[in-house]
């Protein structure tokens, strides 16, 4: 049983069912039936007007998003760890044509308003060095810690007081939704994203992620951009469709919460070996080499995440009963 | 019945099928079992060891394959009509920071050693002026015509005198093979082409490209701008396993063969209204403004193309008694 | 003698004089005495309150001009024969981040609001095609013609209509206001411009050009892409130094009247040899190569323009003795 | 007396006299006699063949360089408090269209190959991580510490091991030679440096730095590059000719000599409040803020450097007898 990678994950019946249902002829591009229900549907979703405009990954919706946020002579402030600036390739540079990213700190990859201050402050207000014009989170983050409403709501007042655009990488913003019980309001634009990466694939998607703009003017250049990054695929309606087949009947929320489930099952059995709380879908275990391997030897597969480390994902199709026995093993290690 | 375009037209079933089939847990990125057989793939079809690489889409491969070819502070020859300087909103700058498109003439878009020539030698060998790196010629052109082998290495012997790379935008090359009768192999590398975008998606694929070097070595970079310009879907064996179903039994073939011979039925209907020969799977038609109108009233849908003229374009889904009664129409009027 | 370039003359005894008088300690950058006394001095040149920086080259002022007017994503309107397109080095996609110029028609390098409008109503207005968002013009232009207030007015008012930015090359600034006698904002802000390259290197300056921006709000992130681009000298006081000189007693208005008016005593030898009418200091002929030669043997230099074509520029330090005999020799052909 | 900046400093007699005596009529761009024996004059100092362009600043030779050895898609890595991170406004991700600076440590911005190595080895070799292709160091440091010969072989060493370019940042290069007393050569390319940002503005020169390239093929494209980016001044004589004149009889080395001399004075006075020692003409000292305060009051400017430090910084024309007095009241805080 492999816990690598929620990616690693099929696709959904539903969403498979949805692309067929839209295997007909229709308009290229964004011009078909099902790419111009999203603003009304993510509207609906998020309790106020929003554009929404498909994705085919998740780099693509994070940079597109700081490209609307910061100019190329500007800054962002992230996470050491943040997936932005980690695993990207250096996207967030390209699709800014050469922003910096600052980095800040904070224990699970989770920012607060003082460790972004900190950023903030050593930057000289002059035109030698390169100025902030955004901040960019990450919820659940890559360590699997969520921000509450009023987590965000902080950073959202420092951003606002600053001056700053915030920008939300949800990855895993449905498992960080279903941790909280929360309206996806909430912990978005009422507590001042600007901006965010809403996830799909690694929740049961194949190719589709929303970029969700709750200032809609910032919507304009971005569909420029979109189609100048060679995102705009021909073919649309095949991406819009998958996205509001995880919209109905909130299949979003339901994959999401299986998946934590799934994860707090590890947990309780990891007791003491947690790196960080599990709020959302990933599981950070002190194991050491042999463990990991004894593990492995039992038909486990997973990532080493530094020394002494290893990272479980949990798949939205991935049942309590796959679960238990890494559980079982993990528990009486 | 709607001539728009070919990216308007559904995914073929053995494409769907091919994706349900993939639809299981695989590696993330291009590590899975399907992206894996890529290279050997088209290795075979094209008979020399080659690099392929899925993107999501034809501005995409166009323009990695161009950043490939071209620093920053180079030149690409094109014609004045080529996509990649009309219908791609810049993407060719984007991705090579800022090269310049230098546009060359030709008939129904199609360039000759000549025309290219001509803008070669029209730019001075010193640094005040942007010195041309690459040529890129689209086969089938925008206006549906055919570079044949011959063709091809004509512009192919134009480029290694000159010490420039040869791209081929091939968004349409299966109906341009069709056309030819040839091996893939005569019209791409054995021609002079260091790099094809092989496209798939207007002809019956759902949200997969190949990008094709011929070169190996281009594709060391290609794979970090791959993954920078947020192409490198997670998951993408969905990808793979679309372009390995169209290779199956030739299929790409048959359906490129199936629209040709639909655009070769208005063809013969059309007579002197034709504005280029016809070759491949669009009819460039002189029409009054009354004639659109009639053809429209009776239910064909189609672009105006300039002052009167109309684009047709047969999609890989309609037969030939779905062709008919619009042909039939187009001889009447 | 040589009339070569304006570039190869000398600099100007008082510009030489006022980088001596400011070779004192001072403050880096442009916090220096100097630098302080643009924006006044240059608001009074203008009659209006304007932003004015110091730059090492007019490439850089036009391109920090552009970066200013258009996004990466947008697209520029120039002249055919443009410095910014021909001679630059691709210096305006370096500086925009890969903006695309779209090339305009016009006699002697000089467009018109038709020529212009028929480059913007040739786009579509879709996110597949970059979107003009400024125009740019030489005045005096490339083959020495001049816009007259009234001829900037027109395309100002283009501009205006279709939300574009104006930006004037004045390379050859003073030339053109020196045959015009008009008022320097007669022909720029008053017509419309919103940011000026005014150039004093081959006027007798050193290293100094002077950017403009009359609306001063494009200024702000205009002085972090100087600074971005290494052109933020740290001894900035001597560039400021050279444009004040050149202000004093407007010494940049009788170098340029001096330089008109050698070209007129060529234009006048010259009669039905002119290709344009001379209204700068720029003089082209039509000449045999044998001619050519002639006039060659006699110690004359020039550059060839195009075949049958020579150019002849005047410097501020040709007096009419220095280019009578030329005249004459031009004259007895 | 001003402490500030070496940038603050007037320019010495002997470069004001070079450019009086280089205001003559000559080719523009680098096409004049000054120009063309840069290659020569700057090999003959080097011991070795070498490619020398002139820049008009700092930022701009290093960025050059940067763009020489590291491509968009890779990464430089360099000192937390390097120059090219913190002082150039993004200038290195402009110029190379958005690489990556990586962040190493080390006491007094100087790096180790130890420190470098952590860097190198925390990057994982995928195409998820932006790829190190450069080290920059910067001799002397930003706080004013020297490389030596071995110390930069160690880097050069580790450099070559891994495939990596290596950029040394020679703002004050002068002051690192004369403190070394070794020959050029021994701490660039026999250490294993590729390119040299050599300094002069800050030792008395006006606008001119020197960008040497040790491996002459990485200048062909760089050519290129300075045009583009506006950096190719018409009248480049007068930066080549400040250029020779600070190599005439080593007038470089005896400046440098004499600005570290100044600074070795205010060290002695200093004692146990030297932040570091002090190899070149900074002095970075412990003060109070009543003790700033004291000495300003004095008459003596500096800046403050973080809290409780104070920078000190000696130019090229401040003689003994200037200094003696901040020395003497340092000695008696």
């Amino acid at each position: 049983m492999r816990f690598f990678s929620d990616n690693a994950a099929p696709v959904h019946p539903s969403v498979m069912a949805a692309m067929a249902d839209a295997n007909v002829l229709d308009t290229a591009y964004d011009g078909d039936g099902w790419s111009k229900q999203l603003d009304a549907r993510f509207s609906d979703l998020f309790e106020t007007p929003v554009r929404a405009l498909w994705v085919p990954s998740g780099t693509a919706a994070n940079c597109l998003a700081l490209a609307a946020l910061c100019p190329p002579h500007g800054a962002i402030v992230c996470h050491r760890d943040a997936h932005i600036q980690n695993d990207e390739a250096g996207a967030p540079e390209f699709y800014t044509h050469g922003a910096k990213l600052l980095l800040a700190e904070g224990e699970g990859a989770k920012l607060a308003p003082e460790t972004i201050a900190a950023v903030l402050d050593a930057t000289r207000n002059d035109v030698h060095q390169v100025q902030p014009h955004a901040i960019s989170i990450t919820n659940a983050t890559e360590y699997g810690l969520v921000y509450s409403p009023n987590d965000v709501a902080a950073i959202g007042h420092l951003a606002r007081e600053r001056g700053l655009g915030l920008h939300m990488d949800g990855a895993r913003f449905a498992n960080a939704v279903a941790h909280l019980g929360c309206a996806p309001a909430d912990v978005t634009w009422r507590a001042g994203v600007d901006a965010l990466s809403f996830g799909f694939v690694k929740n049961g998607g194949m190719s589709a992620e929303a970029l969700i703009f709750f200032k809609p003017e910032l919507a304009a250049a971005t569909l420029y951009r979109r189609k100048r990054a060679g995102l705009l695929l021909s073919k649309g309606r095949y991406l819009a469709a998958q996205l509001l087949a995880m919209l109905d009947g909130n299949l979003w929320l339901d994959l999401a919460r299986g998946a934590n489930a799934g994860a707090a099952l590890l947990a309780q059995a990891a007791g003491d070996r947690l790196v960080n709380p599990v709020e959302a879908n990933e599981v950070f275990l002190r194991v050491t080499a042999a463990e990991a391997e004894k593990l492995r030897a039992l038909g486990f597969d997973f990532y080493d995440w530094g020394p002494g480390e290893a990272r479980l994902v949990i798949s939205w199709n991935q049942r309590p009963e796959d679960i238990r026995p890494l559980a079982d093993a993990i528990a009486t290690l």
